[in-house]
């Protein structure tokens, strides 16, 4: 932040009639690992003359102190006296449901303000907890749950506001791009887990995020606010990424596309479909571009047209970045956009092409049975394809089908499956067109 | 915390629990063109119970009217009868400095908000504007004003207020994108201008456009919002594409390029620079992505790194999309977080590789004149090519320099423009890097 902090800059006048910042904002930090920690230091190094770090609650928070936080700072390690304290937001930065719904309640229900990067404490009690925040005369920002440091938040809330958002993409979890985009350099899966372990990019136990519960949560957050709908985060069956190899990569490649986990939401004539998975996209889209860690939004307005958000999604400083400037903007008296949404169930399911990997142990009749299961399910297909070079006794091949729903094809393949040439599951990813 | 804002918008109410909205807010429209009629379409379909369109305002307003508004809409070519109306707030899609200026300031000093996608206009007096509304409780909202449909300024203010931007480059004009994107295919710059102004995308004089003048308003604002210095647009000098020709674009590509007009800032250790021109962009960087009129900004920040936003900048809809957002978050009370910034000059150059392309009619000691002259300013080579297949007597024919400012290299090339085999003025480009 600029110099030009410290009191009267010479851009903003003195009106008696503009806000005046009577005090900084007294600011209680909950939480003080990589975010926690980041936003300290941001606030530290800026020095923004409406915020002031007063308290820092951490379990066994001896460990956690550092010494270039302001010696007025109140380490902590009682919740109950902090949310007690004279702090006017609580900066939430614990994660999960509980404990750190239970304190965001209580320090709601007491006037406060919230800010939190809890995407699952918002995606299943967003609604309530917003409520809660207008009848006790506070605020609930959460600009941090969802990707990070890319504004798409108050993108959505302020500046998109007036248009009817009919779709989103999004690559919204970071380990997974890591993962599938060094994967299509080559490695198999279980290397790059590894290595994304060793890199911090992924936790000892990193089902979250590899199964899709991490990106489903986000999803059902920005639904509300691009979609306008309330969905239960459980309706939407996420897919793992765990079950992708690197000859995918290979043959997705050759259809001129990548493997990317993606978070889809669509909503036409009233049928919500929304879903998360490891899907192929197109080699041009924008969702190939993606590297690494970064997440990527692609919403798409009625008015507008398609509208891309690229960017760190998580990592401490991005992610602090934005809760610093939702710090920002309660400090300004910026309201959000109330975006009115609506409770709603997925009622259908993406009707898109799809790709079937296959691995088997090779015998005469095995397309003959896979094509006659798809046929019964009046699935057309649209390509199959053999590469060269594996063993017979491990083949990998693959289908790819014209759009269906992935339900119909669950029920073709599940006549195939218990072949005895089947070495594994088959794969089936959504192509995405 | 600060108190919601004391105002004479009816949208912000003094219920204790959260505004309420007494009445929606009265909409007056100056300019009922392209973008003023979307507006009024976007109005008209979504029916935002906020917002309720009570005036229209155009010269000779006759042969605007429409019958799909509402009946109470009144249809006026008296602005200052608007001026003096009920309305809450003026919708300013006049454009230019005069009249439209003189009605915004009107509106503010009698209280009213405005909403304005006027760029021109927020880029020489957006500062004062701001402090003229401030000192009269309304508002100015420009989200309009750069990059239409995509929330590039809802993003700077509100999602990235906690960060320090260090670096700004945006694709910022969708008429020079169309032109240059399509001259990409093989075109030359009359072909594609002449079918940009038939599509509608090019003005018949489309000097603001392709002269840079444009995308320098839009970069001042940028600046203002995200390095947080009040530039006089005037100080950024702009390059015109129209000096780009199809062999420009073969050659970039053997560079590993494309040509985009590009706007662009930085601030480092308290020195400014800012530009805005045909530059050689890497094809595999986000910039080279942006086809057709879309727009595309990238801001780095120190603490969150690369965000990129990008989508439909111009054209009726998405520019109506942005207003229509501004005047929802007016009327939610939406503040914008007033990013501080102070009066600055731009106080050196970017130093950076260089593209020449000369066009000469060839004989014997061109190369060694060129080579003497860059190595008088101390610039180093860092290429030659020349690709068979042109005449000698029109042969173009490049060379690349390590990184170098643009004004030494102005002295260099002083030295050769004279002489005589030179059949057009060197073209010397930047490569962004």
């Amino acid at each position: 932040m600029p110099n030009a902090q410290q009191s009267a800059s010479p851009s903003t006048s003195n009106s008696p009639l503009r806000p005046r910042l009577q005090r900084p904002l007294r600011i209680a930090l909950f939480g003080f690992g990589t975010v926690g920690s980041s936003v300290a230091r941001i606030l530290a190094e800026s020095k923004p003359r409406e915020l002031e770090l007063t308290h820092i609650f951490n379990r066994r928070v001896a460990r956690k102190r550092v010494d270039w936080t302001p010696s007025s700072v109140l380490w902590s390690e009682d919740a109950e006296a902090v949310l007690a304290s004279d702090a006017d937001v609580i900066v939430e930065l614990v994660g999960g449901l509980d404990p750190a719904g239970a304190w965001v309640r209580r320090a709601l229900e007491s006037g406060k303000s919230v800010v939190t990067a809890n995407k699952k404490l918002i995606a299943y009690h967003g609604v309530n907890l917003e409520r809660l925040a207008a009848a006790q005369g506070g605020h609930i920002k959460y600009g941090a749950a969802v990707a990070g440091g890319i504004p798409v938040i108050p993108g959505l809330e302020q500046g998109l506001a007036g248009d009817r958002i009919e779709r989103i993409e999004g690559i919204l979890n970071g380990t997974c791009n890591f993962i599938l985009s060094k994967m299509q350099e080559g490695s198999e899966y279980g290397t790059v887990l590894a290595e994304a372990q060793t890199r911090g990019y992924a936790e000892a136990d990193p089902t979250e995020d590899v199964c899709g519960f991490d990106a489903r949560a986000k999803l059902a957050i920005l639904m509300r606010l691009a979609l306008r709908v309330q969905v239960d985060p459980d309706e939407i069956v996420p897919r793992s990424i765990t079950a992708v190899a690197a000859v995918d990569f290979s043959y997705a490649r050759d259809l001129g596309c990548t493997i990317r986990q993606v978070a889809r939401a669509q909503q036409s004539n009233g049928d919500l479909a929304a879903t998360v998975g490891p899907m192929l996209v197109d080699l041009r889209s924008p969702l190939a571009w993606s590297q690494g860690t970064e997440n990527m939004v692609i919403v798409r307005g009625h008015y507008c047209g398609e509208v891309v958000f690229s960017g760190h999604g998580a990592g401490g400083h991005p992610t602090a970045v934005a809760v610093v400037s939702d710090l920002l903007a309660l400090a300004h008296g910026s309201r959000r956009v109330e975006v009115s949404s609506a409770p709603a169930h997925l009622g259908t399911e993406f009707e898109v092409p799809h790709y079937i990997r296959f691995l088997v142990a090779d015998r005469p009749g095995i397309v003959a049975a896979i094509t006659g299961a798809l046929a019964s399910q009046q699935i057309n297909i649209r390509a199959i394809l053999q590469k060269p070079g594996y063993p017979a006794n491990a083949l990998p091949f693959v289908v790819t089908v014209e759009p269906c729903k992935t339900s119909a094809l669950k029920r073709a393949l599940a006549q195939v499956r218990g072949m005895d040439c089947m070495l594994v599951e088959p794969l089936d990813l959504q192509i995405l067109e």
